[in-house]
């Protein structure tokens, strides 16, 4: 049984709250900047194991935040998000496990040389040092942002959906056991303690400097939110108005696979497709046959007049479906002039996540590279899907989110990129002249 | 003979005419983005050889500014940094010659992995996009600055001092000389055209997302009225509070070697060394032999009581002292425990710009790695002097500025640092599972 709300609410003083937060967070991160691996290692798994041993008490506090949720009338996906079972914690512990499996980037040297006059310069990687996620009542994030952070080397300042906050509370509760038990302080990992959303506005204005970078994990609205207001640097994306432009080039049978694949294999994920792009060069070919897969696989096409004319079941589409992300089986096909067409249409539409071409041989290998360069996406593919776009897919092992702001993260953000690097230099006695 | 500044002033739509330039910055920014190594070298070349063609021009323009701070009495510093000459036009040239023969790291792959299932997945260097440049009356930085942005295939936006309006339209009109023979965009480098004050706060707020980095390069009121107020990311240290710490194992020779170079080798940069830590353990040998060497060389020291003993010259310091950025001939001195206090002294009072500590033989190995891991600075040094913070002297070529910001940019910001990446993916019909 987790303690009565009340007694973390109406404190009177939040900004008094959130300052002492950001200090001891702070304080904190230089202790864990300079934590062996195999001390952050074993709170990783002292916090896996006690998740497992404190089960039956997240899932009570789980059902209490349900229990309140339900009655003020919520239902569906949102419900869904919020809620826990037996499966659902311990995938939170199997989570914690991959992070702690993972190499540890702090103190990595990325480069090195020795100047002409003897200096050996190593740049080399150092955690960012307090890390805010920002996020809306899916207890599991709890855990897992705040492990990568760790892992990471960084403290990490938690405010979960208001929903959700005494599961939050019981998962904290089992991550803070892990930090005791390997002898890290507990403010490695701090929630904020109260539903007051004074307390993010305080976070976005970066906690006095103690704030170095926030994470918003949610919804549009909250992302839309985060960008605007906050006065320190975010890994985030607001969108994925993903594309995939299938060239002259292409094979029928490669562009309805990864066609398919890029919309349909999960549509509420970021990196899932939203807009189709046919070359008008292979458009007699391939255009029906990919609005008919696409239909029959239960996807509604929203399509350009060349779109429409090759098949009734298709609706036309208005100039806000171009720009939209659907996160549904819902998808914008337009045929395009050329591979110029192609890239000047992801520039004003898209949301420079992630894009595809589907193009073979050698002239599909040309046009690839000029896609490839051209299009300013986070992250371009030739010939695969665009929901590769995932850190676990490139191998990170585990992501915080996908940023696309163009400044230190790009694209999938894994435990290296929430580090930084400082220069170390040695020498023997070297003045500069 | 340059357009008489009216013709640019009260337009009345300051608004207006900043939003154009942000949009032209963008456009041309992706043509530059895109521009190979050859036709951006191009355009050096013939910048440097229009800055030449154009000295006569560029000089007259700088007389003009020169009679008009004059007029407003203006002296010292501030118009030795105004004023050109043959000489000074000759130097911003050779400037332009050097980034030119710099390595193009757009295109550059930093790494790349192949996924189990085949993917080959690449990072490559794309340029930021576009960067703002807020400086000073120092109208080499015009050339210096915009030159280097697009080498990295940047466009720039520059809004320098009021006092040197003219010298830099005059060095902008070589610079667009430049980019015109090569078949660029002119809009790759635009100068504010307005003394107006507004101007600057519209590029604060980001010209409406079209500025990408705000670098500013001048005196601490202007950088710390940039970081405060910029909505988009900066790349600055606002001040350079630097330390040299005489650990006790260390050689007499080269501690007075290294302090000597890291305060007086040029006491107006940012390196240069403000406080030095004498390790307890041998203050009795060497606190005295130091700071006779630098009273003897013309610096004023400032010491705890310590410090006051050793030499009646000394004057005593105060808690000011040990955060103050001298840029002069002037040094705090104090004896520290051991090298736990020294590094809680830096990491109290320090600016995280560059700290170095002096340290012999095996015990001094040891003390070094604990200073190089336990001070969070850009850069850290171990037996050298801490003037070498710098771009040149780490190899980079040309820099534009020092950052003590953590994400990106940390310590020289060299043409590689004025990039961003993305992922680029190479597939053979990969769908996700």
């Amino acid at each position: 049984m987790t303690a009565p709300l009340k007694s973390i609410e109406g404190t009177g003083d939040i900004s008094g709250v959130m300052r002492e937060i950001g200090l001891r967070a702070r304080s904190a991160s230089r202790i864990l900047a300079l934590a062996p691996a195999e001390q952050k290692d074993r709170a990783l798994a002292g916090m896996a194991a006690a998740v497992r041993a404190q089960a039956g008490a997240i899932l009570a506090a789980n059902a209490e935040d349900v229990a309140e949720a339900k009655a003020a009338g919520v239902t569906g996906a949102f419900l869904d998000r919020l809620s826990l079972d037996t499966g659902r914690v311990e995938a939170i512990a199997a989570g914690i496990e991959v992070v702690r499996a993972l190499k540890d980037p702090v103190g990595v040297v990325t480069e090195s040389w020795t100047r002409p006059n003897g200096l050996r310069i190593e740049r080399v990687r150092v955690p960012l040092g307090v890390i805010g996620i920002i996020y809306e009542s899916r207890p599991n994030v709890t855990a897992d942002a705040a492990v990568l952070c760790m892992k990471a080397g960084n403290a990490a300042i938690l405010r979960g959906g208001s929903d959700s906050m005494r599961s939050s509370r019981a998962i904290l509760s089992a991550l803070t056991r892990g930090l005791e038990a390997a002898g890290l302080p507990e403010a490695a990992v701090q929630l904020v303690p109260t539903r007051d959303r004074t307390a993010v506005g305080l976070m976005l204005q970066g906690l006095d400097g103690n704030l170095d970078v926030i994470v918003p994990r949610g919804g549009k609205s909250l992302v839309a939110r985060v960008q605007a207001e906050a006065r320190v640097p975010v890994f985030a994306h607001l969108e994925g108005v993903c594309h995939v432009f299938v060239h002259r080039s292409a094979s029928l049978d490669m562009a309805k696979k990864i066609v398919l694949n890029a919309k349909m294999r999960r549509t509420g994920v970021c990196g899932a497709a939203e807009t189709l792009l046919v070359d008008r060069g292979c458009a007699d070919t391939q255009l029906k046959p990919l609005v008919e897969m696409l239909i029959e696989a239960g996807c509604e096409v929203r399509g350009d007049a060349a779109t429409v004319a090759v098949d009734k079941r298709v609706k036309p589409a208005t100039e806000e479906d171009w720009g939209t992300e659907y996160l549904d089986a819902i998808i914008a096909v337009k045929v395009v002039d050329d591979i110029a067409a192609a890239i000047a249409h992801i520039e004003q539409y898209g949301s420079h996540h992630t894009d595809a071409i589907v193009a073979a041989g050698d002239v599909g290998d040309a046009a690839a590279a000029l896609f490839l360069r051209n299009v300013d996406s986070a992250i371009v593919l030739h010939n695969a899907s665009t929901q590769f776009a995932d850190g676990g897919e490139f191998g990170f092992g585990a992501e915080i989110g996908i940023a696309t702001g163009r400044l230190h993260a790009r694209g999938p953000v894994g435990v290296d990129q929430l580090t930084t690097f400082k220069y170390r230099i040695h020498g023997n006695g070297q003045t500069r002249p």
